[in-house]
């Protein structure tokens, strides 16, 4: 009998189960998480966030005193990076009074985070700097082939900038792209200009398909975007995804992404045995 | 701010929140239930079972004293009869010391119902008469005309007795059926022999979809294949559904259906305003 408390949450609708585990006390197996996010079996969710202090992390190089957090996709697998679940993290760390508002540090795998709770009730989380390749690349989808963009943003991004509205584009279809340049996989967005800084944005996960919102998704898109309309990857954007609203600050070599996150319910359960 | 304890269980992989109002003073809008239910807003489930004492529910005119289930779908419609979720309902009620062991009685939209908690741990109910209809109907899918036989078990069902396996059906396409006869749809059984007392089963629920398992589509399936096989409506079948095993026992012109309920998680939510 293993029981664990939890708290469940969304960032523009990426869902996670959030689990404090201060001194590293309970691991998880890639069954027990499959378990935690299967939505019928189990309490259902995109990913699980387990917050551990940095100290009792042996990967993490940084602060001792930094909470790290542990991602993990829904299959069990260890994830990098995650601009939602960043923000939904340090919501659940206000709320519970484990770390102070205003400024909040996280380690993660893809390196030490900075997030910010502004006064209206929004979070902004720095994603670290985004590199944008010279070459560009392709991507089809039924059918039809594109030239995209690729970006990094801590995972690997292919960035198609459309002029037709992208809420037509049938992306049950598969997607394929050059499998040379992106051996293990790449994350595909379809972004069509709506105002002067704005975008529209929808997304293909690797390994999952259409999803509802990617922060790092948005940060790349936001920076191809800014380097094919002014010339460089700089600026502040507006982008809309099928969760709700994000925004992207491209400043200084560094990206930033702002938007809600809440905590929806806190409880206990037990994993089976 | 409208806080609430919950629940979150299943019965063979249909899954529901669970919550207790004794005093009928947290009457749920349609528009609750559908953020409750939502997997990715809210906390997820195919539907809610809220646990009201009869005194305090109108339209029950049974022992006051007894739990009434009042049991709402997804997007937050009134239902009337789910064999899963009175399993999970009574599981629930004696975990929560609401419902003593052995027996325990509820009050249901379709009526009455008997349940018992099993010494290994399954639990049975009563699902009330089932009717066979005398004249056989039809049932298309996928360009496919198959003979359907139409049996009530609270609601409507048309069962098809399949000789190859249900394994291989692809039920994404369209079901149709004979709309003279089920004006108000019908929930669609495609039912195959896998030994003398044992039925596999693939359920299409109305206005749904394929599911993992439907108790009164397990009840009434077992009814018309007794009925087919032996000549009368009798006897006990195993069932196989997707989201695992099920007993049906049809007798003295009674059904009851016996399987798994678990409590998977308890819990502390605010409906948003």
């Amino acid at each position: 009998m293993r029981s664990f408390s939890f708290a469940k949450g969304q960032a523009t609708l990426n869902d996670f189960v959030l689990i404090t585990d201060r001194h590293n006390t309970m691991p998880l197996s890639e069954a027990d998480v499959a378990w935690i996010c299967d939505r019928r079996a189990g309490i259902g969710a995109d990913g699980v966030l387990r917050a551990v202090k940095g100290e009792f992390i042996r990967e993490w190089r940084g602060d001792p005193d930094w909470w790290f957090m542990d991602y993990r996709n829904a299959d069990g697998s260890v994830a990098d990076a995650c601009g939602n679940g960043l923000r939904l993290f340090v919501r659940y760390l206000i709320q519970e009074d484990l770390a102070p508002r205003n400024e909040v540090f996280v380690g993660t795998r893809a390196g030490a985070r900075t997030v910010w709770e502004l006064f209206d009730g929004r979070l902004r989380a720095t994603m670290g700097p985004v590199s944008i390749d010279e070459e560009p690349t392709w991507v089809a989808l039924g059918g039809h082939r594109y030239e995209a963009h690729g970006a990094d943003v801590g995972n690997p991004h292919a960035v198609v900038l459309l002029d037709a509205p992208v809420d037509a584009l049938d992306l049950r279809a598969p997607v394929t792209f050059d499998r040379e340049r992106f051996p293990a996989g790449v994350n595909v967005e379809f972004a069509a200009r709506a105002g002067e800084h704005r975008l529209r944005l929808r997304v293909v996960e690797r390994g999952v398909g259409e999803t509802r919102s990617c922060g790092t998704g948005v940060v790349a898109a936001a920076a191809v975007a800014a380097q094919a309309w002014t010339g460089e990857p700089v600026g502040d954007l507006g982008v809309d995804v099928p969760g709700g609203r994000l925004d992207v600050r491209l400043r200084d070599g560094q990206s930033y992404l702002t938007g809600p996150a809440v905590v929806v319910a806190r409880g206990e359960a037990t994993l089976p045995d």
